[in-house]
């Protein structure tokens, strides 16, 4: 089947260019002796995750125990979960996870430290923790080195867990700074840093600038979306991940109705771009609304302009949440439909 | 099981609620003598569609095929979809439904009804169609009473058609002129209009000032959101939906982290309100930022501030996208766990 076969909306996945994405990242990576681990929250599809580690991936990065769960059905063993995971039904699971997994997890306060240390007690396991922190991105993390180093030595002091290191998102400019104040600070008492896990797509291609990252974890980069062509970090032609969608309604002769609405698109927005994603066939013309089953577009810049019943391509915002709102995602190539994979992990909240 | 066993996040649905919320609108409608349609986009759970037909509702409306598909498999027997249905593979799917429930569609324009009819005449049915017209909002629909007349006879025209009205989303104080003017014209051509479906939840209390409408789509109601709390639409303690998530992080002071962010509200926002939702047990809080599985809470506002580890409900903003981002939706009465409904046609997009 030829994908202007497929019904709209669909989420589509050029395979040769997500081969490419995932042996480029890859290379450069290699080249500079970072670990590559993956985040799969952006296509919570196990045969990709497969090809990232085929490709040299040291494991993968996940961001709920459920997702975990589903990657260990597909056969995935070696995991990082960034993630305080607090309560008694997840922190079971999470010990499940581990009878089958190698898998680590991060912890920004005593709190979830204290329960990720009860339940290794319980299971009789060592659970790696790492700490987060926070480069100045707002979201979690400890604020300082200090703050970083009395949680690692509490982490230290619990029987059944054992300190391995720091992570933070994205990895930034202040990422240096904060791990080798920390790594003094922990030298006084003995404590090494054996993993500095950075991340981010947006940022991938300077991943090697920051020295004391030894693990990057990137997502996006697989797809690529109209925030990471924005910012440089992938070409329009090397992204991989397409929303097909129809044209339902001309109402006037400046707009058109796509049947992608909100449901299919998100609201999410893209820094520096209006709209809600680009029609590669008439870049001229700007997704200016949603409503849950109707892209709204405003044609008053395009010369040409699509009829009724015309397919069109868009470049989504943002794939993640794009590929989050889809059951399947159709594998392309050339054009030729070659596979249809059900995102396994989406859906899946806990 | 208590809602507070649950895993988080969930979206939770309080069942006397909900048929309080069904109840009060088909009372509503009944008194007015106005058909209800309910809009099943919201829910997407063939139970509560059950509902709202036991408590007197006249049929459902769909906005894809793939919810009719399922709708229809779970016994409903009359649906409206009001959406331009084009391309073989819809219409060949819509034929299908028509052989086991009484379906009906909307069209705006002279490819979409030529699609119809063409479809319809290789089944050899009858397929009701309603003229969509546009009132204002700026999505779909012919724009004059004119077009819409001419739309209309060209139904008409077609042997395997029954032009059965007109339909408008959302019914406003521009309908009744529209439907007027439409029905003078229509009158020279002796064609009469059987059915004028208006719809909308902000403004359903309002459905009997639209003296021609017939019969009301409303999808909302039967939950609730701080949408329609702001407008004024329902009381805050008569909303039946909400998202229970638990506080991850305490970073700082003044910052709480949630673990339920895009991929659980959305970014959807709330007109006259700021934030991704509200707190209930601390409304001075404000949701200002969501990554894709973490809500960012700022707390400055707050007097008495959540620990690590406490669990909140969340008022969402727009209950019909966050109810599409779970598979399942637990139904408690008195907070206790009732049942669980799968979101049965959640991610169909087709």
């Amino acid at each position: 089947m030829r994908a202007d076969q497929l019904e709209t909306p669909v989420a589509v996945v050029d395979l040769d260019r997500l081969n490419a994405n995932i042996e480029r990242l890859q290379a450069y990576l290699n080249q500079h002796r970072i670990g590559n681990r993956p985040h799969i929250k952006t296509h919570k599809i196990p045969a990709i995750a497969h090809m990232q580690l085929n490709a040299g991936a040291i494991g993968i990065t996940v961001q709920k125990i459920a997702e975990a769960e589903v990657m260990a059905d597909a056969g995935i063993r070696d995991m990082f979960l960034p993630y305080n995971i607090l309560g008694q039904a997840k922190l079971e699971r999470l010990m499940h996870l581990t009878r089958r997994v190698s898998l680590s997890v991060s912890a920004d306060s005593q709190t979830t430290v204290a329960g990720l240390a009860a339940a290794a007690r319980r299971e009789g396991a060592c659970l790696p923790v790492l700490v987060e922190f926070d480069t100045g991105t707002g979201r979690c993390g400890v604020q300082t080195p200090q703050e970083a180093a009395d949680l690692a030595l509490y982490i230290v002091r619990q029987d059944n867990l054992r300190f391995t290191g720091v992570m933070a998102y994205p990895s930034n400019e202040n990422t240096d700074a904060f791990v080798a104040a920390l790594r003094e600070i922990l030298a006084h008492h003995g404590v090494a840093i054996e993993v500095v896990s950075g991340g981010g797509s947006p940022n991938m291609w300077n991943a090697h600038a920051y020295k004391e990252v030894t693990e990057h974890r990137a997502g996006t980069y697989v797809y690529g979306d109209r925030s990471l062509v924005n910012v440089g970090a992938l070409k329009q032609d090397e992204v991989s991940f397409h929303v097909l969608a129809t044209v339902v309604s001309r109402p006037t002769a400046d707009r058109a109705i796509l049947d992608a609405g909100s449901k299919t698109l998100t609201s999410d927005k893209s820094r520096g771009a209006e709209g809600y994603g680009l029609i590669l066939e008439y870049p001229d013309a700007m997704i200016n609304n949603l409503s849950e089953e109707h892209g709204w577009v405003d044609l008053s810049a395009c010369r040409r302009k699509p009829e009724i019943g015309e397919r069109v391509t868009i470049l989504v915002n943002h794939c993640c949440v794009v590929n989050n709102m889809f059951n399947e995602v159709v594998g392309l190539r050339r054009g030729e439909v070659e596979v249809v994979w059900p995102v396994a992990a989406r859906g899946l909240l806990t």
